[in-house]
């Protein structure tokens, strides 16, 4: 007969004991982490001071909307600049002091930065329609598409990773990615009228370039070929992910690897695997499947 | 020194004041928006009536299940009829005293069509049923799969797509496709035991026409190839996806592009790049995958 | 004029009458159903347990954790064996009086394994950190990355599968495929120090058998090439996924069918569909794609 | 220098042992408590169905209104059952394999009680309506007044006790007496057109007996004198209230006790200590205040 | 042997059945309710107007303070329209298309008098403050103290009450009653500088004029001594309550009683029954209470 | 016509300028609050921690016990110095650094006034529990009495009053006087074994001092009969109310007003208005009110 207390404190006891493995993974700082649900409201003020429009009705008298961003603008701040802290702290544990103020300070940057990612988001907005026969209006796009919710957080994420705050970056992008199935990493650069399309399983590596009025579709790549480790056995962070040049469409499911450059005004068709760069203007498609009639019916 | 008060008041001003485009794109309507918070409720309440047997426990007698789906039906209808209200409203402002009756009339047209989505989304739970080995009892596939949530969500979307109501089909083809990776157009038509398995990733355009009987794995697409673009840029919404007739499997990872037709009791492999019609019976399958051993062993 | 009592009264009715699929498909046990929402709580309990100093602040003292700890534990054993009991109940309502005991076995069989899924879950944590140059510290591996969401809920769902527990293993694994695009199935045995990069369309079959030092990376299904059916017409439940020695890494997008082997040290490239077994230290690639200029711009 | 961990774990450890008087406290039964917060949710099933033109809008049509109330019905039954349950072996932990049914069978006797408790709230509706000219509609006496939460608790309560359900009448009736401030013991009897006016500090004791008719108003007891104790010094449980026949009004603040009787239609004026029985008809005033002019003006 | 589905559907049908007293209470409106939840999210907002300084925190600059209040003000006007055209039409049907705009209107005639009715609070905290030896500071006031509450709900709903909206105005001041346990109705009129001490069991009653500086303590009541009855025996609603005048203190659970008048300057001790006026600067105190040995030591 | 739009801005600016009396209740510190939903929380951890065996189940062996009050502990530890640095701030903005610290140590030595609370908490259950003939067993007191919160937030506030941190003990005492209608002000000096029943109405002033065994009924006021007023016109906070000696009782209604004396083993009976000290063993009774028959039906 089995002891329920007993098998508790047991697995209590052993569980309270570190492995090898989990003391090297201890956080360097001081036990701050930051905290994501907060992180989901701060989307939300962002969102609000974006799209004021499209969240609230009945806002016509600009004062009015003053008001409304002004507030979002107020909460934003508040909580931010807590959330930048424990993430300097999380990182780093050796000058408390400062910490404060410099989070106020990276925070108010980032706010500086805002007027210049209403107006990338609304060229992406913009991409997004122009490039959907089946969308009526602007307003579907930013109330149904995931890929707007994507959008929002990588830009917000990239803003932040520039000013060299570390972890939340990556917790917003990784947000957007559960919700949408698009994995855009912070440090990519991308340009103006960025439009991905459905966009589950497209991935964007930490190193890629993107230019203006690029377009790609669900399940693409843009990864890196290989890389190289360094003394620890840890990979080194170089430039390994391609560079996508303006006015560049790349269909659904392909796979483009390593540092390579797509020259602009070019097309790459579905479920291609590219490793080269190729010139402005190419046009790449997959090779024809064949056909065959299968003598089983269960098989394929 | 900052001071922030100066940062959040300037941001403030600078983001009230709207963008050219921005403009371009403000709602037509009335600034009225359905609610997402809601719409969601709302698929709770059919649920509750579609699979009454699984959501809830201990209803045997009939009498008593009629309670659960009459106050179910009451509940639907309530929320419904004003967020049609809000739809109708969002797109058109010239006629507002009508709205409030022609949203009830159109919410009363989707309830007579809640039987006939009954019986297809039980013939799509067998045909789910049948196809998985690895699936114990029917129990297992209405409450544990994700693509159950994708086939209530689109059928419910498509019935009140083709009563034309806007906005609302494709916010709830969005909420799905965001916690199930299938991205179904409200508007593509879809036969009965039609089964996706696993589904991240698959796309099914908004003029698809598919018929009974037909299986598609994680990763497939129906897309459209190319579009034509109208006076102003914006592309037409003309027949442009695939027409899949009944009996057709497509594995995982294949992408079928245009307004071809896959001819019944097809079959097409994986990772498969189709943008021609095939006739019925056909099999096609990938071409073999060349094998090499690469002298470097971080590259690929 | 349409009178809308009459139209909810009508469908109500109609509704409430048992289609014959329906009655087909009604559970065999005695109406109990596992809780989605408290088995998302006994995740949380579960992480509490194994990662204590990256889920919440301030406890540096052992005996401090050993209170977490154990308040998590005690918590964890007494939702989940009552979990267990629905779960019994809902597949089997012959033995009623046996399942609470039998529930509250099971829960301290689980208990008893976690000090092993602990050790599982930080090599797989070292080995998505060795595999990602974009990573800065175990701890942003730890709350950031959805991969980890995948691995907690299979290797507890595995460990619950192989004890016999209905329903249960399933719901947790399509809870994490919903929220990171990750589909493992609970019977699929996966060694130590597993990676998954991205993940978004990962499908690992039920039969897998995955050795040590396996990296996966976004869009790469483990499945069946065929099945077969038996005399009712549902599908057989045999070895039929692949099995993957160690050392092996699979990239974006291939599709790995059937009851195949990858022999160690070997890498299969990306976009691939692989059907036959392959030797250690083998090296797939896809063949180049061909490039075309197409004379139409609107055609790919 | 304190040490924050020492002082935790110093005062859990000495906070961890019992003390003698919480040893005698410990609950006899095996550990099961009702909870609060389901009985909140209890009374809101009972509203529903007492007054379900009340407390939802647009339920005009009989058949919709049965399955509102049948629904509230069925979840009040498979809540009730559960607390019952939970109560019953609260206070005995003797004969456990007959609790479960017990409990079943008294949540169906007190909804076999239902309709004459209905009876009964809206004979108190009635009286407090007629007695109240500041009321303008019997809808504001329902959706307002805090003295109808004190009855449909009390009534509810009283029918529970009669029953002999330990413990959760008490808990309904201070969750009343907390949110109104009108203390009714579950174990008094009241009769019909029973009206409590603004009711903060009204106390009724457990053997009270009321008749048809009664007004009292705010800061009216009704309480025990004295009290004899057992061997054990606990005090004896005997009738020690006041009874109060039919057609008696009670004004505010006054003060009656012991098992003494006011016979009915009798007058008993504010702020009055009355411990003798009055006969049928009396009028008790207080004495004439007296009035002074003080020289302090500080002091009253 | 009960059969619980029996007694179920047993009850529904007779709980389904209308009483004739539950006929005749049936709203006569179109069944419009307003929503105590959204009228308590309406008293914050309030509350955020008017002390705007103490509900949130980092809130200095003027211009900041204008978007709180201001985006507060928006919120409030466009839930209150709403209730307000509930309320309307939960008392009258006759003429629906008028009411959505005189919702509005007499929104905006309440939003109208929130200077006013800031400056009156204001006096009221001030009053208080000067009442209270054991008070540190104003915000200790405004954050902790029940009477606040009881006074923002009170001139809330006054204002509604005057401007002839009806129901909100009780439900606020039960809101406050059920939490403060003081009882003031909305149609009391009440000057500046008003203090309640402790205040549970206050009581004031529907035409009661309290003029400035007036303080009352803990269990006063004001209230009527008699009505009469209308021809249908409801009570007739004239002024039947005290005057007071300005500069009155009453101290505890003491009694006025009738359209009787307390002149200015007076002091009513506690435990206190008056049913007729007193002249200026009165001093009015309880008989000495007389002292006695009881023989027994149980009897009081 | 109005315009709403018009309105809502007018009032903004006409709210947003302060009056002269909002400025001088400005806050004096830094703008920071304690916050009543943390402090609630708080409360629960407390309870946890005193009650271990009332508020969970099955928990039955005393190292498990242990885990729950030691995670109870550091939450209670983590959140209250948070609260307590608030609250300094609140008062005080002069010397920011400090308060940290300061908080944390008040904090750590509130910890340690823990099992010395605990202790006088549970002689008030024994008392309760011996005063009240219709209760059954302690759990009843424990899980339902609204005195145990009364007393549960008194003695918390009296603990951290008496080591000087400002606010939150009124806080605590007002939450507590909210919900239970007794108001025991957290300066107040209460013994071993002290006893409320029912309690709507009690309140008990700053400079109370209670021994042990006293037994107070609902509707008592200890309070102060008058106060001086310093130079500014703020009352003086000198001992101004009773001090009630052993084994006091005192019923209903009754007010005790000054710095006066109550003997040892005296009663008071109800509704005495008693403003002189009185020996020890005194029994102090009202006057027999008077009987007449009014000649007028409804006047009294």
């Amino acid at each position: 007969m089995i002891n329920p207390d007993e098998v508790l404190l047991r697995n209590t006891a052993s569980l309270s004991e570190m492995l090898d493995i989990e003391k090297k993974m201890l956080p360097h700082g001081s036990g701050h982490f930051p905290s994501v649900s907060v992180l989901k409201e701060i989307i939300i003020y962002i969102k609000n001071i974006i799209f004021p429009d499209f969240l609230d009705q009945q806002r016509k008298n600009s004062s009015i909307k003053s008001f409304f961003i002004g507030t979002s603008m107020e909460r934003l701040y508040s909580l931010l600049r807590k959330e930048i802290e424990h993430a300097l702290r999380f990182t780093d544990n050796s000058l408390s002091q400062v910490f404060e103020s410099e989070a106020a300070r990276r925070a108010l940057m980032f706010i500086d930065s805002l007027p210049e990612i209403k107006k990338l988001l609304y060229t992406d907005v913009e991409a997004i329609y122009n490039n959907d026969p089946a969308v009526d209006n602007y307003g579907e796009v930013i109330l149904c598409y995931p890929v707007i919710q994507a959008m929002v957080n990588y830009r917000v994420a990239h803003s932040l990773a520039i000013s060299g705050i570390p972890v939340i970056p990556r917790i917003l992008t990784e947000l957007a990615h559960s919700s949408t199935g698009i994995d855009i990493h912070p440090g990519a650069k991308i340009g103006r009228y960025f439009a991905i399309d459905h966009g589950t399983g497209v991935v964007i590596g930490e190193t890629c370039i993107i230019g203006d009025n690029v377009t790609i579709y669900q399940g693409v790549t843009l990864g890196a070929k290989n890389f190289s480790l360094d003394g620890n056995g840890h990979p080194v962070n170089i430039p390994r992910h391609p560079i996508i040049e303006d006015n560049v469409t790349i269909y659904a499911n392909s796979t483009v690897l390593g540092r390579i450059t797509v020259g602009h005004d070019s097309v790459i068709g579905g479920n291609i695997w590219l490793t080269n760069s190729v010139p402005p203007g190419s046009r790449i498609l997959q090779q024809k499947a064949m056909e065959k009639t299968s003598p089983n019916d269960n098989e394929l």
